[in-house]
């Protein structure tokens, strides 16, 4: 490539090397979503290594919601189990800075920031199987009306670790019956970014009381024909943080994802 | 039931509970093939808590060899995530004490040796996808034989982490092209026990020059018309243990496993 530029060429867009390396110049500090197509990409975690066991320990216990992809040595901001040279104090385009649990600033690197007791968590996020799903034929709302998929916090209590807990959150898709059963069989192909559905038909089953009004992200308008039908979501592991309040925390900024080395249809290959 | 016997009662078999009531009042000190059978049985690994993050580590990024089903609170001995009042000091039939390294002794509880530093890690066993295999018609040589299935080290590296490292270690299982190709559907369903093989065929490929001479288990007949077929296997973290020479580490003895409440058909729901 002929050097960072602030608007991308076509080809900087397909290579994740390319893109985390215009990340880390500064010069691209917005959403991930559609760059480096075909590569996984991940929700960021740093937390303190005195939490670090626990959070482990959680996302072992609540697979759907926490698909761990990529774990630090303590200290050490390299991730070589998921991409060449990837240093997460910069390459990721937004962070967001949480202290006792409240959101206290947004910045491009926390290279100031990195303390030797830190340990950097990737987990799995929806694009993989998103893709995986239109790639099908199903079209997925959310996407066709450029909105944020809808999320909601559940009664479908996450298995405790530590100060870590809380209700699974979900994201929810509405499509027809004969989508939804074909949807259940491509994502249970996707174990590393949430797998298969954790519910399907009733909201009120899993304590949503009012569809139209979303925790996080937009409203989505549901068809005579079609049914909502739920996937657990990354933001859960976010909420377990938040309600634990550790003294320091530091995740991506919502859609800023970390854009990793792996392709992403290695994740349908259950274990690898 | 009516008490504890050294001989068990066929439907003391058929329930973990009554199984591991057994096991805990020292009446059943043997190996655990064929007991409480649809339940999920696993592997046992207790390390100090200064090397607990680092294992953790290691089997997050070898989730094939280190297919992880649970992770106790330090320095608390149950287990309540696998099943109801297990109690990881008294309810696996015999435990192998690792000093440095070495065995030092073979025991049929810990009591005495637990530590308030101890985590403890079960690690799924290949008991479940077996039985998938032998349900579906494919014959285990091994199980037919009534031999220990062969296992070998390979050149295959896993992922190191902290002082966690070292080859992966493979269980061979000879079956014909038609039954291989079916095994591999079958345990690709199966990924918290092992998943699908990694490898068939040419054994130098992965670096065993000798398959008469397996170093675990024992020899298996290949027929004319067979191929082997090699799964990542549980000995792997063990021998991975046994390199990084801890202090201390407590494992089950061979064949004498923890049998947990999760029923064996969870683990091909994927991600449950």
């Amino acid at each position: 490539m002929s050097g960072i530029q602030t608007h991308f060429a076509d080809d900087d867009l397909a290579d994740p090397v390319s893109v985390r390396r215009a990340i880390r110049s500064g010069a691209f500090t917005g959403q991930t979503a559609g760059m480096a197509p075909g590569y996984t990409q991940g929700n960021l975690a740093i937390l303190p290594a005195d939490l670090a066991m626990d959070f482990l320990r959680y996302c072992q216990r609540n697979p759907k919601p926490c698909p761990l992809v990529g774990v630090s040595d303590t200290g050490n901001p390299m991730l070589p189990t998921l991409g060449r040279d990837i240093d997460i104090r910069t390459d990721i385009p937004s962070y967001n800075i949480y202290r006792n649990g409240e959101l206290t600033d947004t910045v491009s690197d926390i290279k100031e920031l990195w303390q030797d007791d830190f340990v950097a968590f990737i987990i799995g996020c929806s694009f993989s199987f998103e893709q995986a799903m239109v790639n099908d034929g199903i079209n997925l709302r959310h996407l066709q009306d450029n909105l944020t998929v809808s999320m909601y916090v559940t009664t479908l209590e996450t298995t405790p670790a530590g100060p870590f807990r809380g209700g699974t959150v979900v994201s929810m898709r509405p499509m027809t019956a004969r989508n939804a059963i074909r949807a259940v069989e491509i994502t249970s192909r996707f174990p590393h970014t949430h797998g298969s559905p954790v519910h399907l038909g009733d909201p009120t089953e899993i304590g949503i009381t009012n569809l139209t009004r979303p925790d996080w992200g937009d409203a989505q308008l549901i068809e005579e024909n079609e049914i909502p039908v739920f996937w657990a979501c990354g933001v859960t592991p976010q909420n377990a943080i938040r309600l634990a309040k550790p003294e320091i925390c530091i995740t991506h900024t919502p859609g800023s994802m970390l854009i990793t080395d792996l392709p992403s249809q290695l994740d349908s290959r259950l274990d690898d």
